[in-house]
């Protein structure tokens, strides 16, 4: 393993365990075990440590709800596929931070930012692409927003960056189940249709 | 009005034209009309200024889900007005910051982020009581989970500060609509029953 993989190899542990606003460049030079000028010789910030994390993994979400999207499921059934995928690759600390890369004074590398924010543009119009198509087959409620939808859809699980503890009781595969069923379903309970009382 | 007061109302103004992180100490200043120390005097940091925007904000939305709860609404009626009550008070700026604020070291005035925390936990705690609520009256599906299904909601709405566009075609009326169907009803449209076929 070269010097810089073995860097974004110890941050990423690191940004998993303490979060990235609690690791320091002091403390993965430590890790590395290297000086603090060792780890600057190769990344200018965090944030720069951090796309290199990001990018591979924002393009492994967006792989795999093309590879959804291209089966034969049924709309609901891809939908659901969506947000498992969607959670499954859910760590808190990166997506904590993909929020603040939005961010572009943040990072430097414009390029980079620029390859960042095409991937996540693809991945939700994507998300739009769903909507649409099971909107289209009669499968979806046509009567909802489908880009209003599926920000909201997104945004629900992204939010679980804000609340999820992974020492919790509540697991990612709770949360993906609750998710799933409020998303398809909705809260309200179907009643079985009552007979009207007879007054007499 | 006072100095104070003054600084207050100008910046909330810059904050939701521009945005807070474009909006310095100096355009403050500007559209007050006094020298960019003449704002130091009074608060240390734009997140103080905006700690005391976002306060009574905060204070409001609580007050509004609390008299919500209290009517004799049904726990959907409720859900709704809820959202519709969260959604009416956006503003993507004040959102945007007051997800940065809970990073307490953007804070220095402990006391008063304890209080903005308080309030926000009551919030998210009457959140998952209308939960509760209307699961218990069989109103709601029994076997989402509370917490994640609270959680769930207010991040659909709370993401909003992420891709709303002010200038857009999407109202915040149109969000509420389809937000209020989908979390009460799901995506999936029902279909009327049918015959089994008869094969012959």
């Amino acid at each position: 393993m070269s010097r810089r993989q073995d860097i974004i190899r110890r941050a990423t542990e690191l940004f998993e365990r303490k979060g990235v606003s609690s690791t320091s460049f002091e403390d993965i030079a430590k890790a590395v075990g290297i000086k603090r000028e060792g780890v600057y010789y190769y990344f200018k910030s965090r944030a720069d440590i951090l796309m290199e994390i990001i990018l591979p993994e924002s393009s492994t979400l967006l792989m795999s709800l093309k590879n959804i999207l291209r089966t034969t499921m049924t709309p609901r059934e891809k939908l659901e596929a969506a947000i498992e995928s969607h959670l499954a690759r859910f760590n808190p600390s990166y997506l904590e931070m993909s929020v603040a890369l939005q961010e572009s004074h943040v990072v430097k590398n414009e390029e980079r930012l620029a390859e960042l924010r095409s991937t996540w543009q693809n991945y939700s119009d994507l998300w739009v692409a769903l909507i649409r198509e099971g909107q289209a087959n009669g499968d979806f409620r046509a009567e909802l927003d489908p880009k209003a939808a599926a920000f909201g859809i997104l945004g629900m699980c992204n939010w679980v960056s804000r609340w999820y503890d992974p020492r919790g009781p509540l697991t990612i595969r709770d949360i993906t189940k609750t998710f799933s069923v409020l998303v398809s379903e909705g809260l309200v309970e179907e009643r079985v249709a009552q007979e009207p009382a007879l007054n007499e």
